[in-house]
């Protein structure tokens, strides 16, 4: 049986040393990885340590088979991040490589645990790095368009921590043994908590469109012109954040508008232009594509012309059925949750292998900040569910 | 009769020197002062120009009484602002002086020119600061309160250009004489324009509620916190400013976001809170009352709480009806307007001193730009007008 205790401790003794400042691509997240190193290499001398060409750790214990059972998530925070969003899911893993390898025997399949490099797209602005880069769906181009705040390439930034942009556009070696994949989480929102449970399966991830839209008025004096005579861009967006967000709320999936601002901003004057950012998910591919036709049909309606640049675009991510209704049995039995935040698994996922994840549930719903958290007995409840569905895979007459 | 030609000329040449640079308390403004002066010692052996302890500018030409007929404006401009916005006034003043001093009588009544000391407010950001002082209005801890950006003291910087913060509190001496004030000015709106006036009088300025306002929400995650379960602080100030904005529109007032920012701005990020600005304007003090209890109402009906500051609270100013028919008549006969803005002639009417406004169009009602502009044949009959009310003002007989 998995030794929570053991991950647990480690977590909390990763969190002292590096809590919130495991940024991808520093000396402290490197650093933090050779902890994982050494703790894979105390697992069992069977297993063996590998990076690929992408920064991403491997940690293999081969089995009588190639196929490959995997994993994993990532060791990468973002600033000020909390403890458990991507340690919980490698710490755990290593932990059911550690309880597999004490088993004694020699599983049926390959079980390999992995951390994805640069989940949290920190430095660059691109999420799931490491993951897509092994899928293949990065590709060297949109690497090249890719620099850290100071303007450095991501491509020199990342080559000093063994990253081979060469070898992008391909997927890389051991993702082709994969045969399933698991990846536990922290939920990072409130629906578990909520509904009084401790660990659940989830089914997939929503979809995203996700833009920024600018409203071009006509700048005026405030006490001069007329309110039917204005064309105020300010008043066109709150319009539109109004209308949007009720019919987003009538179709049960999310809209937010996270940056707002006037340009430019006098208290006494009507601005020439209004910022926004949009970014609207729903797990339904259809009711997606029918809130961005009315946000499309509500900015052609506005009194001031917007202009819309789209910044990310991601269908709903649907893990494999199979494996769902196997994290289903191996949690708490209760309905798969949708992903409201993308994970690896989506990357994994989205290049056609079979993927699953497993939710612990998140205290107060909040991640990405140090108040992050999740009672120990779900942790430990997750960590249970986590190696029994592995065992499982592991024995695909038993899948 | 009033040389135009002189007067618009001269504003030319004020344009080419020192147009959209004459920012109070600068060299830059202090230099084109100093051509008014010599301007007004031309007009005739028998003008005295003055400095008041307010660093006011007085051009003074004695009638049989000291009873004074108070023409004027200022020639401070904000950055980038256009060649008439205060300088017509000051420019037609002193052409007024002129075509009365080469009458040759002496006028029954005193004629005095004024051009009052930072109206724009651009430097410590209170307008209307040289009126203000000479009425009494602007105190020594209000001034004391006034920093430039650097932090340096407004006292430190006006003692410079001759202002007295000692003196503040009373009347100043040459104000305690007047009879009569009346300031020609563009309109900086498009009412004029669009209904085919050239010139007309102002019977007053609109009322003033300027505030900030704080939204604070719940922050959370873009794809995690169902739509009902938000506290959205963009969502709340949306809908309050777009049902606000309807109400001012029903009541035929203003009301304006120049300000609107989400504090963390992130595009996947519900925010922390909310800001804006708000500024809410209208010709009558109940309708401006009724409005003030609306935004009061809506923002504690609102799902994220809100904290006001006021900024700037000013009921409706009111100029003197005899000297709105008399400008009536002066001008195109036609309804007199509202001013939006504010002007020195609200510090003089709010300290109970006589006081109307001239209005001349304003091309595309845009001000406080370099694309500022009047047709020159509707300055021609604005001077025209100003010079035949002032004339009717001087003595008393006929008013």
């Amino acid at each position: 049986m998995i030794d929570a205790d053991t991950v647990i401790a480690r977590l909390r003794e990763a969190d002292a040393r590096s809590g919130g400042r495991r940024l991808a691509w520093t000396e402290t997240w490197a650093n933090e990885r050779a902890r994982l190193d050494a703790i894979a290499e105390d697992a069992s001398d069977a297993v063996m340590v590998e990076r690929d060409a992408f920064a991403n750790a491997w940690y293999v214990l081969p089995g009588e088979t190639d196929e490959t059972v995997l994993v994993g998530s990532h060791s990468d925070s973002v600033p000020d991040g909390g403890w458990l969003d991507g340690m919980l899911g490698v710490h755990a893993g290593l932990g059911v490589l550690a309880a597999v390898a004490a088993g004694g025997r020699t599983p049926k399949r390959t079980l390999a645990v992995v951390d994805w490099a640069d989940e949290e797209g920190t430095r660059f602005g691109r999420s799931l790095l490491g993951s897509a880069a092994a899928t293949g769906a990065l590709t060297g181009e949109e690497l090249d368009r890719l620099r850290a705040h100071d303007g450095t390439p991501a491509r020199e930034v990342t080559a000093a921590y063994g990253f081979d942009a060469n070898a992008l556009g391909t997927r890389s070696g051991r993702l082709r043994s994969v045969v399933a994949a698991v990846e536990l989480h922290i939920e990072q929102g409130p629906t578990l908590e909520r509904t009084g449970r401790e660990v659940a399966a989830v089914a997939g991830c929503l979809g995203v469109r996700r833009s920024r839209i600018t409203f071009e008025g006509e700048p005026g004096h405030a006490g001069t012109i007329a309110m039917p005579d204005r064309h105020d861009p300010v008043r066109t967006a709150a319009a539109f954040v109004t209308e949007l967000f009720a019919l987003a709320e009538q179709e049960d999936g999310f809209a937010t508008t996270g940056e707002i601002e006037a340009e430019p901003a006098f208290v006494t004057a009507v601005p020439q232009r209004c910022r926004i950012s949009l970014d609207m998910r729903h797990a339904d591919a259809r009711a997606l594509d029918r809130l961005s036709t009315s946000a499309r049909k509500l900015l052609e309606a506005g009194r001031c012309p917007a202009s819309v640049t789209e910044l990310h675009r991601q269908d709903p991510v649907h893990f494999d059925a199979g494996l769902i209704d196997a994290a289903v049995q191996a949690s708490d039995g209760g309905p798969p949750l949708t992903s409201g935040p993308l994970h690896d698994s989506a990357s994994l996922a989205l290049a056609g292998i079979r993927t699953v994840m497993l939710f612990t549930s998140s205290k107060s719903g909040v991640s990405h900040c140090r108040d992050e958290d999740t009672p120990e007995a779900h942790l430990r409840r997750g960590l249970l569910a986590l190696h029994r569905l592995i065992v499982t895979l592991l024995e695909p007459a038993r899948t």
